[in-house]
């Protein structure tokens, strides 16, 4: 037990309300911090111990997490398909250990757990290791049972984090998964070195933007204030804005108790949309990327059905629905590969700053631990 | 537009106030029929047109759909992987189809869709057709395009579906891809004919405990009164009973409004819990199976918040929980391959009674229409 870590971390709140706000706001740094452990000195490569495995003979990568881990592991599935075409299977960890499925000969099996010792995680881990697997487990925590017993383990760099609701360490694992995803690539030969380069040079910039996301935090305080009045809300996305709408939801359930819901916004005519009235907030993650029509046509038949939608987006796509939607706020504009981080800190300060409106216990919500060690 | 056969069927609705009760009621008859449609005659084995594919070539099963036929596909999975040892990947299919995914060569891609028509599922099924992929189509609508376009249609049976709130329909989709299973477990090796036949004396027990279930209305309409005081819900289950907590909260959407989501229970410490007050009622799909004990410590978890939990159990389930729960509805036991068909009736229940209680229109719910021809 390190209290001494512990006491020094709380002298360093310095001057922030709670850890969860000192931890959004120190994402940039963390970001960059990360992402300079993840690439080689010249910055040219990605570097990690996760070379060393063959990926051109992996048939398939399962991604095994719990809660946020999850979701980042999501947006991580998104990527390695897209930029490696590595399939790859993103599971629950408690669903997982006791559905006990098949996996592929010659499969590599992730864990990520911010703790590293997520209970349902390392018997999700003990798992794909007894199924000849080889594991991989992203973690903050170096010194975690996951980090030991996975055959190869990958610091998220994050540091220590406080709040319960994970903000930092949701980040990391994105930048981390990201870096994965281009490595995989250049194994598989997916991408040339230029590709790579390309590729981390866009990440490189999410420190920057992150920052300039961060600047723009009055404006999201003045929305989650106008959402922490509501009994609930959902919010909506498509493609990598799915599993942020997924987080968001969830980091509004854990400090302000209202029920959020995350959904893939071509779903809500399927159910969901039968919530939509003029008394819930449906919060849209809608960069103006490929998929933006699309979404702009599930905000319009929120719309249609006098639902409140609050947009978030960067200045193509709030120029777009200007006029239309209840609220936006607008974000830089970002290549999809960076835009996760900036709805990231969007949602959080959503999150945060509905709760600090209705006075909730921000850096320790009822009901929760910071790291799951039972079942 | 077959304008007479709904004028016949509006005549039908018989001693019923609402589509969706009589859709309810006759699932016996329903599921015994498509059981009939989907064995041999001398009733010894599966018979169905997906025979035709050679299964241990076969290295993955991508299952797309949307809404209420992507919890059954959910079903499907865990039973498939099970039974059949053959891996399932479930996806959404507006996700699916624009995030292009790799698709395993020699791999069969099945679309589950009630009308046929769906929009982003016959995209998800055109996109796995131009991959090089065998597909399948799991309709109710023979004549649909789902239908007419994939290379192999599979019917359920399940009759005309006028409530837009699906019920038969979802419990016709499971019941017919709990035979795949089957079928597709006996072309691998993995059960022998033996084994195929007590798993198809299992699935002739559907009907009676079907039956048995529908009989205990009363109780589970008293429930659903109680559920329909509150503002929201939640919806807990594990394994089998992770999609039934899932389909359980849409149908509680649907047709009563009120904010309910399901969770896989192992998630719960990991955010919602903290939703948990003496409001909100959290129901938990508990049969005695092998996860009873995880969920159990799951239920405890929430009444160890004051949390109100309303149990749907078997005796036995009932009996441990007894004088912890809030409320419990006790189902007839069942086996796994069973179980679902119960749930599934008294998940309808709740949706269907606290519909009636709240004064909604059980069978137009605002917002919704019955199949999604638009993206």
């Amino acid at each position: 037990v390190q209290t001494i870590a512990i006491d020094t971390i709380l002298a360093d709140k310095g001057q922030h309300r709670h850890f969860m706000a000192k931890e959004i706001h120190e994402q940039p740094s963390v970001i960059a911090r990360a992402l300079g452990a993840w690439i080689s000195e010249d910055r040219t490569r990605v570097s990690c111990a996760a070379e060393a495995i063959d990926w051109r003979a992996v048939p398939r990568l399962t991604i095994v997490a719990c809660g946020t881990a999850h979701y980042a592991s999501h947006v991580a599935k998104v990527w390695i398909e897209r930029v490696a075409r590595l399939p790859v299977e993103i599971e629950i960890a408690s669903e997982f250990r006791y559905r006990e499925p098949p996996l592929p000969r010659g499969g590599v099996t992730m864990v990520v757990s911010q703790s590293g010792e997520t209970a349902d995680s390392l018997a999700a881990l003990r798992y794909a290791k007894a199924m000849g697997q080889t594991t991989l487990g992203l973690v903050n925590v170096t010194t975690s049972t996951i980090a030991r017993e996975a055959d190869v383990a990958l610091p998220i760099h994050a540091g220590p984090e406080i709040g319960v609701a994970s903000t930092k360490a949701f980040t990391a694992m994105v930048l981390c998964l990201s870096a994965l995803a281009v490595m995989i690539a250049r194994q598989r030969g997916v991408i040339d070195a230029a590709g790579e380069r390309a590729r981390l040079d866009l990440l490189s910039t999410v420190p920057r933007l992150m920052a300039e996301t961060i600047a723009l935090e009055p404006q999201i305080e003045a929305l989650a204030r106008e959402i922490s009045e509501a009994g609930d809300a959902l919010f909506l996305g498509r493609g990598l804005m799915y599993p942020l709408a997924l987080e968001g939801a969830l980091k509004l359930k854990e400090i302000t108790y209202m029920h959020a819901e995350g959904y893939a916004a071509g779903e809500i005519k399927h159910g969901p949309i039968a919530l939509v009235d003029e008394t819930t907030p449906v919060i849209a993650l809608a960069p103006h990327d490929a998929l933006f029509d699309k979404l702009a046509s599930n905000m319009r038949e929120v719309i249609g059905r006098k639902g409140r939608v609050a947009m978030i987006g960067d200045a193509d796509a709030c120029a777009e629905m200007s006029g239309e939607v209840w609220r936006s706020v607008t974000l830089p504009r970002a290549d999809p590969l960076v835009a996760p981080f900036l709805y990231a800190v969007a949602v959080q300060f959503i999150a945060y700053h509905a709760a600090l409106a209705k006075g909730t216990d921000v850096d320790q919500p009822r009901n929760l631990a910071k790291s799951v060690t039972v079942e």
